[in-house]
């Protein structure tokens, strides 16, 4: 255990300089805590003549990834590509095959190939590991995986999207219109150009995917999350959400059902007091309920260079000491086909924006279409009529289920008096 | 590794009973964990004929802890009697020069003798594990040790007694005075009937000490923290405090200093918006500041059979599966023997409350003496006249240091117009 232990990193962009930059800055402590010293044997990237703000030049050069898996001899290879094809996955598989450790920073690929990479890193007796994939910095994979080790997690939820969260959090405080906000979020660096995959929950559901598998045991299952993003969640839904005393957030939500898990990834209330609601801005956060431990929370920052560098050398840590763990707690072999409910099985509180006409029985027609769906009416807010001859009308449901809500959201929608496509937020009593 | 893994239980009180009763819920899934079954082959504890709950009839039983020890020849001995000295000490040295791997929830052991035992388990090549032993089910040390490996931790801070929190959070909840709440804590069991460690803020410095180590990479220096308790909390503070926008919270703190580290425990005002302000009742939380991963977040639990049993059984996994990790961190005889700095070097903010005659010149007297200490004033309340014709005076501070605070305070108490001894409440902007 005294050698050297070598790493060859793929990919220098924020998260990969981030790396360069954390190794060079903590040299001796991690000798200290690995028993060894650590050394980079290879770069790869797509441009070697790039301004990255650190030198390369004292590396090994590849162009190709996939080459530089295969010829570098590193003990571990650092994937910080991204994307859940092409190069990342191609370098990943090379890696393995040479018998590599990989670390990797990329949700996208776990989240697609995540339980295929982990039999061939368990066939070939190497670790596949990824804290980085997942909150950024905060070592939720780890206290999934051992920390709450004695437990069966019975639920998840967590705040997985920075870009959403500082969104949310920013049109709370402000009062401004999505658009605006994400405008301004682009500008200040915290949503992409194209920001598709931040506000639309794919991102989100990538993370929760990963989570799910970690602390239910079963395979990573993208495809069985429903996905909805923040691109309907108006200033007025956040301002009623408010004077309810709740919070929009952005969550990814799991739970055990009686017949397997139900994963989603959608804007949901939250009561303001919940340990969720006070994670705010560009903060992640991850709430476990597990049988013996009860309710544990994570929670700082979920993206960024020192945040995820923290991770990915965490995990280089943990390799460097032996310390093994089945890539998702368990032996692949031994992770279950649990299969994924139907979001129509979702039993809980519902909130319901509607627009409507200012006329006598307009109200009636309402409660009366939510009767015949068999939805229960807990609170309703009627505002003064607007010069539009136009109210909105905001109604919050007792329990009742998604199928019953769904079909009543149609009937409504058909309604003479309703001039707005009604909206819906689930409400989650977390 | 194929083997069973066997494991020695000394002490059945509420956390022996847990693990009992966590192993035996989760045989299969802790076995898909381990890769491999674990057996309990031997049981300690002071009464046999006790009614526990659960039957112990099936393990072989040992009146003498430091006998099972000995001759039980397990591979994990669990040590869950509690205390610093006596059978605990005894029983964790004997079960190391046994060659057996030592698991403890015993904060007050690891705070008074971590460094040596440690050592001991070092030479003699086993694990000496003590998740259970700070703030119950929340995988803290896991965190900070493995989680945070890639960071130099530049402070944290921590409510690490549940009794305590939740006599703070009744109090501003309820306006009820201490004595009141105390005395209803105890009767719910949130509290022993002598309170005297939690109140005290002795257990939260156990935690404190064991915390500072991993986290800093020095040895546990309990001696070396300053502790002050919540026995002189006022329900007039907590008051005061809301209207100031701060909770009181009783906090274990370490940050780095320019020579050393400086560890207090105190009943602390924290900004209502600090994550720490969210952690209520007998929940726990630790924030720690990492360099490169910024603010981090974990709170649970503090205590309770489900949540100590759950951190037990953590670090029983780790063993299981030949996860080993220096005990704080790094090898013991690289821990720093870092000096730990007089509470006297603090600077920060101060709340002072007085009880003063009304009369005129009192605050002039009062500013005089203030300002004599170098002290400036941030902000005044001066209520109006009681019936008693003395009226509270309550004062918060621009920063200063610590000695000049105690000064000040002395010679506000000698002041005439004075007619109660001064309070006064750190106050940290975190």
């Amino acid at each position: 255990m005294n050698k050297t232990l070598s790493l060859a990193i793929a990919g220098l962009g924020t998260v990969g300089v981030g790396v360069l930059e954390l190794l060079a800055a903590h040299r001796d402590l991690l000798s200290a805590r690995c028993g060894r010293s650590i050394e980079i044997v290879a770069v790869s990237a797509r441009d070697r003549s790039r301004d990255r703000g650190v030198s390369v030049d004292g590396y090994k050069w590849f162009d190709d990834p996939v080459e530089m898996a295969e010829e570098s001899g590193a003990e571990i290879f650092l994937e910080l590509i991204g994307g859940s094809e092409g190069a990342a996955r191609d370098a990943c598989d090379a890696a393995i095959a040479a018998g590599a450790h990989v670390v990797t920073a990329n949700k996208a690929l776990i989240a697609m190939h995540g339980s295929d990479i982990a039999a061939r890193a368990e066939a070939a007796n190497v670790s596949l590991a990824f804290e980085a994939a997942v909150a950024g910095g905060i070592p939720v994979i780890k206290a999934l995986r051992e920390g709450l080790a004695g437990n069966r997690v019975t639920s998840l939820h967590g705040i997985l999207n920075g870009t959403c969260n500082y969104i949310l959090t920013t049109m709370r405080e402000t009062g401004r219109p999505f658009e605006d906000v994400l405008a301004e979020a682009q500008t200040l660096g915290y949503a992409e150009a194209d920001p598709t995959f931040d506000i639309d929950g794919v991102d989100a559901a990538h993370k929760l995917a990963i989570l799910t598998s970690v602390a239910f045991g079963c395979k990573v299952n993208f495809d069985g999350i429903h996905i909805e993003g923040i691109r309907h969640v108006a200033a007025e839904d956040i301002a009623y959400a408010t004077e309810l005393g709740y919070r929009i957030k952005l969550l990814g939500i799991t739970e055990r059902t009686k017949t397997g898990v139900l994963q989603r990834v959608y804007p949901a209330m939250v009561p303001v007091g919940a340990p969720i609601a006070a994670v705010e801005g560009v903060y992640n956060g991850v709430v476990a309920e597990g049988d013996f431990v009860g309710t544990t929370m994570f929670e700082g920052r979920g993206a960024g260079a020192g945040p995820t560098a923290s991770a990915v050398v965490a995990d280089v840590v943990d390799i460097a000491l032996g310390r093994n763990t089945p890539t998702f707690g368990i032996p692949t072999g031994s992770l279950s086909q649990t299969p994924s409910q139907s979001l129509n099985e979702r039993v809980g509180l519902y909130y319901i924006r509607l627009m409507v006409q200012d006329t006598t029985g307009v109200f009636a027609d309402i409660a009366t279409t939510l009767r015949d769906a068999n939805i229960s009416i807990e609170s309703a807010i009627q505002r003064a009529r607007t010069d539009s001859g136009f109210v909105p009308v905001v109604l919050t449901t007792h329990e009742t289920q998604e199928a019953a809500i769904q079909e009543a959201l149609s009937l409504l929608n058909k309604l003479e008096s309703v001039v707005e496509t009604p909206r819906m937020i689930r409400i989650e009593s977390i």
